[in-house]
């Protein structure tokens, strides 16, 4: 996964377990899209504290992630979700469009527990 | 929410955020159904000891549930999904089925980002 994706992803799902220091920095530089060098003036920081805050943060979020598994959850869930959106353009008898998104939708309930 | 409902469902989600010697302790009452008497003796440590163990991993797992608020977010998927496989079984026509199903189907799609 491309690094800024993985960044962006990470954050929807766990920037709130980041501290407001943290979260703060981390938007500026993940989604203002500013360089290390224009945070650090405006902080008052080294370019090298602003690049450590920022993979701490990645490393805990992915900690996160490897403990949770949200995202993967999420994703496994979209791809379902899009699959029973294509069904129902298909065109199938209505006994079978039933049945198959039935299959589909159960196969989801499993997975939302 | 009855207490016993809420400690497994925190478990569920957020168990794999608690030490080892948490989780282990915390199966034991919520899982396992021993009382804080035996688990006392079985650890070596009072039934103060055990209780507190016990009230401190629930507290922990509810701040991340207020945080992260994945419980709430499965409940309302688990909701949708249900009404997805109902109306499956619903006496409507082709195309009113499939226009149902989308529409619940991309209420769903939202949900999961």
């Amino acid at each position: 996964m491309e690094k800024i994706v993985e960044q962006g992803l990470l954050y929807d799902f766990y920037g709130s377990l980041l501290t407001d220091r943290q979260r703060s920095i981390y938007e500026k530089v993940v989604y203002d899209n500013l360089s290390l060098g224009e945070i650090s003036e405006a902080e008052g920081i080294s370019r090298q504290a602003v690049h450590d805050l920022v993979r701490r943060s990645t490393d805990t979020m992915r900690e996160y992630e490897e403990k949770l598994g949200m995202i993967e959850r999420f994703r496994k869930l979209r791809t379902d979700v899009d699959r029973l959106i294509e069904c129902t353009k298909e065109d199938a008898d209505d006994g079978q469009l039933r049945a198959d998104i039935c299959a589909i939708a159960q196969e989801i309930r499993q997975d939302v527990g």
